[in-house]
């Protein structure tokens, strides 16, 4: 017979609950004070740090919090990329803001179940709005259903699954995918895990400013029509994760309706750009369009883990994940409420709703939008000054916030420029001022510069374009000292 | 030019942050500790609510936290099945630890990225440990990988995904799936994303304890492989949802060994149940199986949102999901590390990791192994109680903590009995002291007890039995006086 003593061990008091909180405020309130002090990196020692945890058995006995938090704040969390702070210009960056938080914290203390609406009505209904709130952003009529899922590529998958059973019910291994060569690559694994053979996805050459070229896409169709195979969905990028670049949703719209094909676009990146008119202007069409990806951890500048997905056609999103089980709950026949289980690939899971819907509520729409719409200036502001800079080389003008350029020195060949500009933004991350990253553009290594924090403002990038000159000027000294120039 | 004072409005001062948390704490506190007095469930005007709700629009401006806090706590989350209280004893209850929702406050307001090794290896090597100890726990071996997952149904849906690619890389469409008719509808689920034909998924019978017989799977497999299909997966059930029954896994395991097949074990409600003597004596063999589903929300009474996926054959794990993108970070070469997007469907997600480890860590798994033993006795207690009850038929005894019976007295015919038992469960219930589901087991509806909540003790089981022999008098009592007997 269990120990009373220790089976009600994990049920804590009031004043456990509390000092646990307050212990954990007391270290994280001073770090998120601190972000912008902190170093943009910080994993040089990360691989002897994880090796050393590895010998970590599973305990058996307790630790104390402080310890814990000592660990974790001291050791494990300053040990990364500072994925939170304002110098984050890495990939597409995440937020953090801290009201999700505290969303979680509700969240996970109650415990509410909303995969079945019947079994938390109110708070269903809450992610519910959530989802109408997106699809009324995008344009999308009101029969139009969505999931908030864990992520892009989950909401990539979602519409991978959806149009394929829309499009191609049963046998679907002659079905094939249309996307540019720029598409992220969630894409192509959703379509792997879909079952979707390899070779059946056709990555499109992307025109000069990397979008999506209708004309390539018209004839690749044609190609594989006149093979017998059966053209079925077409991914359009609101926003590539390389530049930033928005294909051309309205022209595509408009061929994916006469050809019968499922248009899905992946604004996992770019979507919520649609709350300013820059982004309404670059995304006409986007409401013409069949499914769209659209990550609050991103535009919305929430903690990672909450993407979206929107289906116009709510019924095929349902006809594609539904299934039953005998033990389950009655299913809410009022076409007005949703169960979330119904229309994705999960049934238990947590209350996404909330991390999404506070934050929103809290501060209203303005917020957001202002900071996506300084993004926006500050990401033209960089590109202004990269313009001016000698020798620099704008690869990709930001269409969003993505800024894409290398260093090109006339004396050197272009063969040595992608270990040139490898070296160039080592040096500028060395700095820890902020954190850049590359990507490969027509075989040549880029460095992007990606702003989406609601941290980052114009103080940060000054401070990067102060590193980027500077580095720059550091490497001209080397070559220059090598006899190069 | 956007206003800096809406834009710098998301960032909260420090006082702003610990205000938040102490309103909302004001509200968790006093909620965790009136669960055992909350009633059981209180949906019944959830639809008018939820569809008031419904008139919501997108918030132009903020709203005070105090407001927010009113009307989730006193009108939207007690409006919900009480899932988190003592009293939950439906479906497979999930738990609600709050030390999980420290956890969680922790790793969104740090906002690391583990989904790359690279980016946070200190925190990414948590997870792994997670991850190892739960290989530990079931005796799978060293090169085993794994992940957290939302749940089960995306843990089911990545082993399928895993044992198609495994065995039937390119066409899969003669490919057959097996299970027992007491298959969680999440296999079924995942089979249908993934692109298995519906009609390739076999319901086997399950013999008299619910169980799948390893000789009708046999027959069928063999009359499969007559008609040129290509059977490649079984999944086995550790613990079903309608009677907890735990399928044969040494002898399947051995028949899949033999036959060449995929054995997954669908253990998302029982795997954990490996931390006690009675559970490994019943999981016997599920070390010599190639995949386990295991959700730490059930087993481990966290709240709703991570489960488990473990393969043996870690290699399988990564071909299944590894596609990359040029603008990725590098991705570890050491064996002993591991990048969780090239094992997993997600890319960015949230760190699953700290809000399983931290519980663990604070008071190592002894509680954990007691409170299961714990309810693995009152789910005995309870089936042993009923059994001496008149009238009352086990339907099944407690494998593991699933309990499922029905009132049948002597002078009603068969028929009568589903509706019977319907306004059995129903005047159970509507004393809210617990909430019990149904199940239909042969046709017939039958009620489950199932204990899993680290909140549910003796005092509760008692009052679920006094609620049901107060129940099935007061029906007694209707039917004499209607003259049935």
């Amino acid at each position: 017979m269990p120990d009373q003593s220790t089976t009600s061990e994990l049920e804590l008091s009031p004043d456990q609950m509390r000092r646990l909180v307050d212990q954990a405020m007391e270290r994280i309130v001073p770090f998120i004070e601190s972000l912008p002090r902190q170093p943009s990196f910080a994993t040089e020692r990360g691989v002897d740090l994880a090796l050393k945890l590895l010998d970590e058995p599973l305990p058996d006995s307790g630790t104390p919090f402080s310890e814990i938090l000592d660990l974790l704040f001291e050791r494990l969390i300053p040990a990364s990329f500072n994925t939170a702070g304002p110098g984050y210009l890495a990939y597409i960056p995440g937020g953090g803001l801290f009201q999700t938080a505290v969303a979680d914290l509700i969240a996970d203390a109650v415990n509410r179940y909303v995969g079945v609406f019947a079994a938390a009505p109110g708070l269903a209904q809450l992610e519910a709005n959530v989802i109408r709130w997106f699809a009324e952003m995008m344009g999308y009529p009101a029969e139009t259903r969505g999931v908030l899922s864990s992520g892009g590529s989950m909401s990539n998958f979602g519409a991978v699954v959806t149009a394929r059973r829309a499009r191609l019910p049963e046998d679907f291994l002659r079905g094939t995918v249309y996307a540019s060569d720029q598409i992220h690559h969630s894409v192509l694994k959703a379509c792997l895990l879909a079952g979707i053979p390899r070779d059946n996805v056709r990555q499109v050459p992307s025109d000069r400013s990397f979008r999506l070229a209708p004309d390539a896409l018209a004839e690749r169709v044609a190609q594989d029509r006149r093979l017998g195979l059966e053209p079925f969905l077409v991914v359009a990028s609101a926003g590539t994760t390389n530049t930033g670049a928005i294909d051309p949703l309205q022209e595509l719209a408009e061929f994916c309706r006469h050809q019968e094909l499922w248009l899905h676009v992946d604004g996992a990146y770019g979507a919520f750009f649609m709350l300013t008119e820059h982004g309404r202007k670059l995304m006409r069409g986007i409401d013409e369009t069949d499914s769209i990806t659209l990550d609050p951890h991103k535009g919305l500048f929430l903690p990672y883990g909450t993407g979206g997905l929107l289906v116009r056609d709510g019924a095929a999103l349902e006809r594609a994940h539904s299934v039953h089980g005998t033990y389950m709950p009655p299913m809410q026949e009022d076409e007005r409420l949703v169960d979330f289980c119904e229309i994705s690939p999960e049934l238990s899971r947590s209350f996404r709703g909330l991390r999404v819907w506070l934050p929103l509520k809290l501060h209203g729409v303005g917020p957001f939008r202002s900071n996506l719409e300084e993004k926006l200036r500050l990401a033209r502001w960089a590109a202004d000054q990269l313009a001016t800079m000698p020798d620099i080389e704008l690869i990709a003008e930001p269409q969003l916030t993505v800024t894409a350029f290398r260093f090109r020195p006339d004396a050197l060949p272009e063969s040595d420029l992608n270990d040139l500009n490898q070296r160039l933004m080592q040096a500028i991350n060395q700095r820890k001022r902020v954190y850049l990253t590359h990507t490969w553009l027509n075989g040549r290594f880029v460095i992007r510069i990606c702003v989406l924090s609601f941290r980052t403002h114009q103080d940060r990038m000054e401070a990067c374009l102060q590193d980027i000159r500077a580095s720059v000027d550091e490497l001209r000294r080397e070559l220059r000292s090598s006899g190069v120039s």
